[in-house]
């Protein structure tokens, strides 16, 4: 019989919230035969305050045994900023080389957007999530003075950039318009970038069906504004996609339903999925979170362990409830997740 | 009696045909007592193409000369990426210590934007320009192989940080609404983050009427879209910069409407004006771009060197005309100049 071992991580602020309401999706999506096991972990602020940890290597250790992590956010204003950022969230990231962090953006009719026109908006973002400025290389000397100076080193290596780019390329063939656009910089960070054209032209030649187009991360700015329907896939850069992917959601619905993966397509170790918004302390525990982008990661996580057909229902369900939302006054945070998850139940 | 001495690059594709009309007005709205002295450099891919050379030592004594540079744009798809840019457009940047890259957007009545609603939008990036990921520092190693490592490394120092944020403090201060924002992501570039948020915060307690905050880039891409009328100064990174101009740019009213000007404020080399958008060679010696840009990069020069009331009458010009623009049919590149040097001039 089948079954899921999945490991839930609430974090601070609204993300105790919006876990529950994607548990409750998840069950009601789940066919009977499948058995859905779940444990809970303490990580965030809590935690932190209380122990100084954030993630350790017995943590580590835990977390692996697990199918897939489900994640609210972590944050609090009263850790400082980077501690959990680099801590707990890139610090899992790389242990388990998560290096593939897809984010679809998806305007649905009816769906509110800061674009004039309603228009056509339907793309994957394919981030590098292991390399570029996110390493943490770099470092400060003579800080506090007037002669301080800190660096970022932004790593990038064929190893890794080969392997998203391929699965990127990989992730456009099977789409319907099959048209995968890199974003970079390369006119100006022309050793990254030689590395990063380079490498998608070589493994551009392996896939002839898919149309490539190359952008600098300046301009993919404006025409996620001006012509979002331009584009289907994109990947591009830890940095590049961490910034393009929150423009990305705010123009398609907003980041109150833009989902996120960070997968390890290897299977070697578990992957993660968490909504793009983070823990929004000053609407925490109000019942004002929309789950909804946390139900779309449960159809993320679902897909990757091969529940198409139950990822398929909560789009469908996500679609229709969002579709009918307009005009309604707002709901709170349990009766999204109830109309969600009657839905995927029906 | 008084005089401007100035450097004209007119560059490559549009770039030709927008300062044309950038001087037309220049000269239309100068008083009879200011001696206009223009001299003209063919930097760009033609000179590369016949010479190899994109801006040598001798060329930088010459342009030092000047009082101020006009430029127009360089880049044609002949030349590989990266020559122009890291060998003539940063390399002036940073030979004439061009720290204070300030670029205004405002959102005019009339003027089309790709956002709902037709928002407030007027607020002006002041971007490092001599630092960051720009400084071409970094490298590669096994070139070409499965084995290739390329690094790019942010540089940042106490001395460039703290000048610009001043500069910052200075204009955000002399605005009605005094408000500074510094963007960075300084959770996780921790190194560079801790160092601009730190001098922030120090530089902030000599300009107490300012009120400031602080958005990470990527947050800072989703409130130029959801709240574009948040913003009045911004103070960031020159990478983060530059990201984020091109969408300022998008939001309010296009990058055929986007100035610029690269500034050493200490006036010890001359500093430079020029639009944000590029050479455009698709449509190139067809009289279709729009010089809007380059008139408005004009006005900051003249801002710049002190003619302030010749700046205002600029400004008031191309708001004329932009407002003005509405379901007219579209003008060439030289009746849109004729129009704004009628309108300066009268
Ligand atoms: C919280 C932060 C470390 C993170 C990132 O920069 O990757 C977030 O912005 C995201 O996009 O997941
Ligand atoms: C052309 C390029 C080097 C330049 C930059 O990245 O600064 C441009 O995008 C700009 O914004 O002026």
């Amino acid at each position: 019989s089948r079954s899921i071992n999945l490991a839930v991580i609430p974090g601070d602020g609204i993300g105790q919230e919006v876990v529950a309401e994607g548990l409750k999706v998840l069950s009601a999506v789940l066919p009977g035969d499948v058995k859905l096991e779940t444990e809970e972990y303490d990580f965030g602020a809590k935690r932190y305050h209380a122990t100084g940890e954030t993630l350790t290597e017995a943590d580590l250790e835990q977390l692996r045994r697990h199918d897939a992590i489900l994640l609210g956010a972590l944050g609090d204003p009263s850790v400082p900023s980077g501690v959990l950022e680099r801590g707990f969230l890139l610090k899992l990231r790389f242990a388990f080389d998560h290096h593939v962090n897809l984010r679809p953006s998806k305007l649905l009719p009816g769906v509110s957007t800061p674009l004039a026109g309603q228009p056509e908006i339907d793309f994957i973002v394919v981030r590098e999530g292991t390399e570029g400025p996110y390493t943490g290389n770099g470092g400060t000397i003579r800080q506090g003075t007037e002669h301080e100076i800190a660096t970022e080193v932004s790593v990038n290596t064929a190893y890794g950039v080969e392997r998203v780019v391929r699965d990127a390329f990989a992730r456009a063939q099977a789409r319907p318009r099959k048209k995968l656009t890199l974003v970079h910089k390369n006119n100006v960070l022309t050793f990254a970038g030689h590395l990063w054209s380079n490498t998608f032209n070589k493994v551009a030649a392996e896939f002839p069906e898919v149309t490539t187009d190359y952008l600098h991360v300046d301009a993919a700015t404006i025409f996620l504004v001006t012509q979002p329907e331009r584009f289907d896939v994109i990947v591009t850069d830890n940095l590049f996609g961490d910034i393009i992917t929150d423009l990305a959601a705010a123009i398609s619905g907003g980041i109150g339903v833009a989902a996120s993966g960070n997968i390890n397509p290897s299977r070697a170790f578990p992957s993660m999925f968490e909504p793009v918004h983070g823990s929004a302390p000053d609407i925490a525990g109000q019942g004002k979170a929309d789950p909804t982008a946390t139900v779309l990661s449960v159809a993320l996580l679902l897909r990757h362990l091969g529940y198409d057909a139950e990822a398929d229902r909560i789009d469908a369900a996500v679609a229709a409830d969002l579709t009918e939302r307009a005009g309604k006054p707002a709901r709170s945070t349990s009766e999204i997740g109830d109309a969600l998850a009657a839905r995927v139940a029906g």
